[in-house]
């Protein structure tokens, strides 16, 4: 047989379907599993967002091409709710979509990178990221965050990473995995060091809808004069609207990267499903009431993992915020996909292994909290308490 | 500014826009605009179609994350439509979904070259195949299709370019932008020489369904007890369904290159969007007969585009086949784009310039002639006879 390409054939198998089929070999014997692996809402999507996909699958006028950047609508609507979120100035010009947030990245990661170059990441990081860098021929460097300092990316370490060959640093707040939010000063400052140093900040924005401070605005970078030649914002439709099956995420950035990033997306789809994309347009006004249930609930559902795990022998939490929370085990030396598969077959938690997110972090788990009630959070104390050692 | 990757930099814009822009300047003087520009069905989606879109892309069961490679039900059916097709064992295993055909390409050729390494294609080719491996820093290398042969490959000129840096070869039957069918002999041919040189066969499939001759398998390559080591092949569900807004392709290889794909796709995408192809899934058998009577159609308006060429002062057929006509104009000398563009705002007559598929096509004009009913087609004579000189 011909050979594979090695940036594809030296990346392991997706980590996510490792998960699902230790989570298959679980007997049931403590009960229901308490699936806290992949991030996806643990609620039904809005009736009416069914609706509108439903209405606007069936319309003729959506089974052509549409246009690469988008449709219009979906970019004139993301755009207005990037202007009342950031209180900033931007609009559809500012705005590409994509076929989900992990296609933002790709097509932002190739608008700035290319083979032989270098990209800037935290440990932890989002496998996806790193993966992805990796099979374009991309190197990675990482940045250690401190557990100490809430996970938070160091300033310092970050400026002494930046060497010349690193065209962008590539950050996620709220975290993935960790839940950590960075707090608006800090991005200041990594804006102005990325601006100081001339490489781009690529901030993946996921999981902004659930910060768990309401009406605060997440960062100033809009406001900066010159954000359109440092910033390339991404976003997912995904975990806002519950909708990951329908593949919708963006890019906020200036025009000028817009352009490029319409040259990658013609290769790599010609234009984002459509449909959907209208059925967003509408449901971004319309659901905003939702969406901020969602916020509350997924913050209440914080405070109940804080309060099940308050104590509990071994375990502390090393990060919680918005969707996840990186917890550490009490099974130190144990590397943590041994630990997550133990979990997973024996106490019915399934979770994923620190290990997926970084060479630094086997001392923890993922817990992607967000996908479980309160009632099934809870649940956890007794799960983890009877988990006992590993021998 | 920080810079852009040069390999993206470098491209220049998606060629569809710029045509479309040419339309739009178009004052209607010789009546409505005749568009033979992009490869969509100038039909539309059946009703059976669109309402399976509609009912599954409202439903729950669809708005979560689907399995990587495709959704079961779809890759069972096309399995099932492969083997039928080609009379071979084919089966799910054989099948990965993606977004579009682009997309399926992006994978394929990422699973086997990377950056540095050659990917050997004709000249010409189609554009999003060669801007594709530009923007991964693959190099092409182009073998020219003689137009005294229909525009086929010449066995002897890729056994030449085949050399040790060449990884793949990347042909598209029925091709884009000629509409050649390529025979089933020359397949196996080339296969012979793909497999005796070590390297992989990217066959793009895209519009097998519009072959002119009904019943004949498109090839017997599936046969070849090892092809599952040579052959990749690509297909697009965009064409035959009419339903390109909804972004639906699949690639039929040995599970190892399925393999390799679905980790290029965990990072591009995660899932195909789901709830399409759940409906495709369902409209793949019962919409048999219709997708048989529009081949029938389309080959009907070759004929007509046959008929109404004849004959045509300076104008002639270089190639006509599925879906796509690539036609001489009687301007030597004056670019492709430049004629096109002028039959574009002065006759009402939008179409591909050659220079697009490569840079010995600036003779020639690929008409999409599936896009326009045989009445449309007819009226072609009359708008190219008054078209005149380029002065």
């Amino acid at each position: 047989m011909p050979k594979f390409n090695p940036s594809v054939a030296d990346l392991a198998a997706p980590p996510v379907p490792t998960v699902f089929a230790w989570g298959r070999a679980y007997d049931g014997r403590r009960g229901p599993m308490i699936d806290l692996s992949q991030a996806v809402p643990g609620y039904p999507a809005h009736p009416d967002m069914l609706r509108l996909l439903s209405e606007y699958a069936g319309a003729k006028a959506y089974t052509g091409y549409g246009p690469i950047e988008g449709e219009d609508a979906l970019r004139r609507a993301y755009g207005a709710h990037l202007a009342a979120v950031y209180g900033a100035t931007l609009g559809a010009a500012n705005v590409h979509i994509t076929s989900g947030c992990n296609q933002a990245f790709v097509c932002a990661a190739m608008a700035v990178a290319g083979a032989g170059d270098t990209v800037l990441m935290t440990d932890p990081y989002y496998f996806n990221q790193e993966t992805t860098l990796a099979m374009l021929g991309v190197k990675v460097r990482l940045a250690a965050c401190d557990p100490e300092n809430g996970f938070l990316p160091d300033l310092a370490g970050l400026a002494a990473a930046i060497t010349p060959e690193v065209r962008a640093l590539a950050l996620v707040s709220p975290n993935n995995p960790t839940g950590a939010v960075y707090p608006p000063e800090l991005l200041a400052k990594v804006f102005d060091l990325c601006r100081a140093r001339g490489i781009w900040l690529v901030l993946d924005e996921t999981y902004r809808d659930f910060l768990p401070d309401g009406g605060v605005r997440p960062h100033g970078l809009f406001d900066k004069p010159d954000w359109q030649e440092v910033l390339i914002s991404l976003y997912s439709f995904s975990k806002s609207f519950c909708i990951p099956g329908h593949r919708l995420g963006a890019i906020a950035a200036g025009p000028a990267v817009v352009e490029q990033v319409a040259k990658i997306m013609d290769n790599i789809q010609i234009c984002p499903p459509r449909s959907a994309q209208a059925a967003v347009a509408e449901a971004l006004p319309l659901l905003a009431g939702w969406r901020e249930e969602n916020r509350l609930e997924i913050a209440a559902r914080a405070t109940t993992l804080k309060e099940t795990m308050a104590g509990l022998n071994g375990w502390s939490i090393g990060a919680v915020g918005a969707y996840f929370a990186f917890v550490r085990h009490p099974f130190a030396g144990t590397p943590s996909a041994a630990v997550a598969e133990r979990l997973a077959k024996e106490a019915g938690v399934l979770c994923l292994p620190g290990s997926y997110f970084g060479p630094g972090q086997e001392s923890y788990l993922r817990f992607a909290f967000a996908n479980a009630d309160r009632a099934t959070i809870s649940r956890l104390r007794e799960r983890l308490q009877g988990f006992g050692t590993i021998g």
